[in-house]
């Protein structure tokens, strides 16, 4: 049963430490039950929100309803999950190693983070490569067997067995697929790409970032996108371009047990997630041609603080990706160094001449988006109560196994009926793009129409959706296109394959677009105008994808550098915003939605903007153990196992004595530096004989990140226990504070923009009085009566 | 002669209070001579810096002895501009309106801002609309006169008279554009970028984004183009876009004394500078017809905390300016809702086909864009000397407008001998993109060559470089034209006309660039490979207009967006980045070293690398004046009057006496704040009396912003002196502090990340010990031999 625990989240290895624990126990019982109510008379006056106090009361009755419904629902949020901390612990090692280094210095590392992002934009796109290039000819064998076999019995009679084998070969190469994510790596399910945003906002997902988890991704999408099911190879390239910049800019990699001995002085995790954030860039740009989009994608989900040069390097990654992969694949496509296909999918040259549109059609784009947001919500509310479905009966590892093989075997069986059932037939041209037509039941020199869509790579569907010639397709045709792949698609994201959900919404929009265009010249019966039906697939696509995920900027562009024209940028622009804004009015994004179903405590870009009645005072956790600059041993060792107060962080104060008074705050130490200096018992008795051995250097700490041993793993003698460890040195002596006075969102504003993991409250004393973390901001959210609270759970 | 001093500076009418005085008087006496050299003896270990305690000695000799060279230089500091503040005071009657406010409220306000940002881009796409309309009748006119005259003279011999002709219709176009500008705004004059560049790095230049600016600089703009000066109209439509934000936003125009009492939510720093990047990226949009470049010369140049929402209006704003300015355009042009022309400057369509590198240009792409680097450096060294020159000897309005006319007369006589003197002829085709070609002496059916480069506006020049089929042009003409054009286009930026170097540095970079594409198909004799001259001359464009800019991410999207293709990004990026590398390695870019020039506070993005040895108690200022909770009137008046002391800060403390001893923080409060309490006679003894009238408002602190009156109008009678005034109310009671001990690195991250104006040092019991402001930041930059100190001066 332990197993199955484990299955069900994304964080299933990982140490469970939060940032602290809850104060009390068990999920139903809030917090705020015990917090002051502050005496401000002010507040009193018409102030038009829901009472903090007796809102509580409501919302834990709702909670704790909803709570006997469904286990995991989105009114928690998990204490498992630990927090990156984008500041930098500035301890007397780290500012002496900073005085020694010369202005060469600097000057090198620079260039090691440049060389290490060409690394990593090279990397990236060798492996978008390997997935393209194996995709490509698994795929090509299957539709080969498959279609020799239907030309065999469609003279002969007997189709149920071409059936039988085109589901079989499906289900085949889902199950392995399937097989590797559920017992290997259950992270490697899904794209990957709300885990990447979790990382970049500032969350570690544990395992999310290793070397095995990128050979499962890279595998497993392989298998599904082979399995000819309702995905995209493209999200997981985000995912894997993310674990290739943590592997490659630490210069090592823990699973292979292998130390390059290179890159030492990123091994911090402020380093990691700029890192991250171009890896994440490279692997859009790989996916899509886009580095641009690949860019403005990591900044847009993740960078809270904009840096140039940061910037410039996630753009070179970015670049070198999308150059390696082009480069790669001339050579593959037999033509070197024609560098035509910059990213996996391409969307196939929308020309210059045709590329127009008119004032008067600007309505009709926005009527577009408004149905692509009705539609992409109601794709996310679908999947939202399949999500919920599964994690409550699907998950075993062999129940969901099976359920991916159904899927693989009902998207077979639906396609091929279709295909069946389909009399469309079209003249066979001589610059087709389909590789494998069908003939079918058409006449010699026609082939089936549906097959197009169907017996492809989506990629290749979408590409035909856009440039087919007006009159390619039948209405009907796409009509029933479009609902069959659209429940196919719903039910497929979530399955335990890895696989991205870009691509099955670009082609469901791009075919009810198409069909829009075709009503379109029917209607107004004037073919010049509403000519090109390809542009109106084109701008369906845009908004089904945008009414699913309810990205934006980054979409625009990524869409815009597809095409390989900017024209329609404007169009696609509104058909996005329209888009959002009709989803949103329904419910989340499907990523949104999944990470709040996993219950990760994400910070948004501000604060709610009704919270400026909440103070750091009721905001922050406290009382808060505090350890003194000089302390002892066995003290540290018993708040360090304690596992009911799982602080990462400690103030450090001077003379605080076993009482309560709480004393001035002069530093901060996080739990993996006691950790070390433990490990490496650096007690101030051993002081003279340390000075024969090696001090303790920032290397000691950086070797042992980012897997900390457990505190249990130490080993600390009852004669050590009574020594005294001198945090001065170690602590970084400069934290953070805020006065308790300090609103939410100021608090929320320095947090973000700093990247922080522990703000310490103080009073006007400079006393501690509280820890505010990740936790404490998360907590609030905008509902739909105003601001809500999350009840925290350990789970 | 107080005339001349204002005409030197961009700031010349705003108060000039600074943050703070200096603390010793003269820009010679560095402030550090009284620091306190701490007392670690870890300082002592091999740190490899430059001593500050010599290193200030040094490098006050050097200043010294510069000083007496040359008056401006870019070893000071100006004192004289004044901050933005991106932070807001969170006081009571702050948090009262918030929480006053409804969910519904908030919604409202955020749709508020939508409208802004869509009418900003409405306003700057007609704005950018009306420039280029103008300049293209009245260019067109100009140049029809002088065709013909040229024409008449040409058979009859006395082409004299047509020079005289073509001379002084430009002289008289420049003259009067130079006497707007420099008689009536000479902030107005140049492109406006780095001013803007400025602003939105948090520094105000006084009366930069006034509605007087935006008459003159667009009067201005038409002028100098019409009068065919070496200069480009996109730069200037940057700041004609932040003048509109600015005064959109603000729903009113104390120029016009016109309040519409509307947004009046928006009237602060923090709001107005966001409105800023969205009026700023429309103009970019605008100019280039590139709204993702727009989006991202915002984000590049100012916006240093990235949030979502916001980068979502600015695009909006930036595809509204665009929108308008090509719907527009296309009525001006006879076919309405044709939407393609969609910036001021078009490089015209690269065709797919023809559009195509391979992986061996690569290389010389590179050596392209070092090339460009160094003769970007060139420019900007000889415009360096230019400008130093003309800040000592052309400071009189009459003397600049005086060189502006010469240096238009010797434009046109230039382009008129080198029209004269080349035999350059080529054949008439049918679908020339030139609208007044020149016969001259070429035979019937032929026209000149050279004069399609200068008979024509500058953006027409480009495209026909860019696009003209192979053999166009002959070397020698492009190599002269190159020459020429550069030393015209160094000369003419920086005189008193409001002008861009966008389109001449690309037009010197499109000429050099297409040179090399025909000497390379001469050396390899292959005609087939390097067929396309017009492809290097887009890649010199660009390595030319970078190596003078050295802007990066941005000009790679602006570029790539006016170009319609996505194609050459990828070289692009190469040919940018070599530039700036390469031309970093001699000198900065030409807007930073016009800012240097300035003296302005400029705050880059990081902390000098080899920064970490300073701590904020170096850094602060102080002793830092204070105010009591509950404070004499007379003290504040006098404080505020005293001009030695111009503070626009001050730290709120509990119980400061008349003695040093400094008191525990409470708050902070801005000059401009106690201006508006003592305008309003906010004193304690008057509360009674108070109850009847109406209590302040923040509605009152929005009506005086953002020109507070001076304290010498506020009238304080020996009565009033004695009376109290309460605080508590209106000071912001929770700064930001940061203790002594603070590396540099540290406080500026968060000064930065924050947008913050006044950050407060405090020292273990939270007592007042130091302020530190902008100057106190931007004073430390990374020189040749390590970090050097800049001097602060009152000019």
């Amino acid at each position: 049963m332990a197993n199955i625990a484990k299955k069900v989240s994304w964080s299933s290895r990982g140490d469970d430490r939060g940032e602290r624990a809850p104060l009390l126990n068990g999920a139903e019982d809030g917090k705020h039950s015990n917090r002051q109510v502050p005496d401000r008379p002010y507040r009193l006056q018409k102030i038009t929100y829901v009472g903090l106090v007796c809102f509580s009361q409501i919302t834990q009755d709702i909670v704790k309803s909803r709570l006997k419904e469904i286990p995991h629902n989105e009114k928690l949020l998990s204490l498992k999950y630990e927090s990156l901390d984008y500041d930098n612990s500035e301890n007397q090692l780290f500012l002496e190693e900073e005085r020694r280094m010369s202005h060469m210095g600097f000057r090198c590392l620079e260039i090691r983070r440049w060389v290490i992002c060409g690394l990593i934009g090279f990397l990236t796109g060798l492996i978008a490569c390997l997935i393209d290039i194996a995709v490509e000819e698994l795929a090509g064998y299957k539709y080969s067997a498959v279609k020799q076999n239907i030309e065999k019995f469609t003279e002969f009679g007997g189709l149920s067995i071409s059936l039988i084998l085109w589901a079989a070969l499906n289900s085949a190469f889902v199950m392995v697929g399937a097989i590797a994510v559920a017992f290997f790596e259950p992270i490697a399910a899904g794209s990957g790409i709300p885990q990447i945003k979790c990382y970049l906002n500032g969350v570690k997902i544990p395992c999310v970032v290793r070397l095995k988890t990128l050979a499962i991704k890279v595998f497993g999408v392989i298998c599904s996108v082979a399995g000819g099911l309702a995905v995209g190879k493209e999200g997981p390239m985000i995912h894997s371009g993310a674990v290739v910049a943590a592997g490659v800019s630490q210069g090592r990699s823990t699973s292979l047990k292998k130390d390059f001995k290179i890159f030492e002085y990123f091994r911090r995790d402020t380093e990691k997630r700029d890192f991250v954030s171009a890896g994440a860039a490279a692997g859009v740009s790989a996916a899509f041609g886009a580095p641009v989009g690949g860019v403005l994608f990591s900044l847009e989900e993740g960078a809270s603080f904009w840096n140039q040069m940061l910037t410039w390097r996630i753009f070179f990654a970015s670049m070198i990706s999308t150059f390696t992969l082009n480069f790669f694949l001339s050579i593959y496509h037999g033509k070197p160094g024609e560098l035509s296909s910059p990213g996996l999918i391409n969307f196939g040259r929308f020309d210059s001449d045709t590329v127009q549109y008119n004032l008067y059609e600007i309505p009709l784009f926005i009527i577009m988006g408004a149905l692509g947001g009705m539609l992409g919500a109601l794709f996310n509310v679908i999947n939202y109560w399949l999500t919920i479905f599964r994690i409550r009966y699907i998950h075993r590892p062999c129940l969901q196994v099976m359920e991916a093989m159904l899927v693989a075997a009902v998207t077979a069986t639906v396609a091929f009926a279709m295909i069946y059932f389909s009399n469309d037939c079209q003249p066979l041209g001589q610059d087709s793009t389909e590789e494998y037509p069908l003939q079918l039941f058409c006449a010699d020199g026609e082939y089936n129409s549906m097959a197009t869509a169907f017996f492809n790579t989506p990629e290749r569907s979408v590409r035909s959706l856009f440039h087919n010639p007006p009159g390619s397709y039948n209405p009907l045709t796409l009509g029933v296109f479009t609902l069959v792949y659209f429940v196919l698609a719903v039910w497929t994201y979530g399955l335990t394959v890895s696989a991205g959900v870009f691509i099955p919404s670009l082609l469901i929009g791009a075919a009810w677009g198409r069909l829009f265009g075709i009503l379109l010249s029917t209607i107004t019966s004037s073919q010049s105008i509403w000519a090109d039906p390809g542009k109106y697939a084109l701008i369906g696509a845009a908004a089904q994808l945008g009414g699913i995920v309810r990205m934006t900027l980054s979409l625009t562009v990524i869409m815009v550098e597809a095409t390989g024209n900017v024209t329609y940028g404007f169009p696609i622009m509104l058909v996005l915003m329209t888009a959002k804004i009709v989803g949103d009015y329904f419910i989340e994004g499907l990523y949104d939605i999944h990470i709040k179903l996993q219950s990760v405590p994400f910070l948004h870009w501000d604060a709610p903007p009704t919270s400026h009645w909440l103070t750091a005072r009721e905001v922050m956790s406290s009382p808060v153990t505090c350890f003194n600059r000089v302390e002892r041993v066995g003290r540290i060792v018993d708040v360090l196992s304690n596992t009911s107060t799982n602080h990462n962080g400690f103030p450090v104060v001077a003379h605080t004595t076993e009482n309560e008074e709480p004393g001035k705050i002069c530093g901060l130490i996080l739990r993996s530096q006691l950790i070390v200096l433990l490990k490496h018992k650096v007690f101030v008795e051993r002081a003279s004989s340390r000075l024969s051995q090696r001090r303790l250097q920032l290397k000691d700490f950086r070797d042992a990140y980012p897997r900390f041993p457990p505190i249990q793993s130490i080993h600390v003698s009852q004669d050590e226990r009574e020594c005294m460890m001198d945090l001065n040195e170690f602590m970084n002596p400069t934290p953070y504070t805020v006065p308790q006075e300090t609103s939410l969102p100021r608090v929320f504003k320095l947090f973000r923009a700093l990247g922080l993991r522990h703000l310490v409250v103080v009073d006007d004393e400079n006393r501690v009085v509280g820890l505010v973390t990740r936790k404490d901001l998360a907590r609030y959210h905008l509902g739909k009566d105003g601001l809500e609270e999350l009840q925290l759970a350990q789970t």
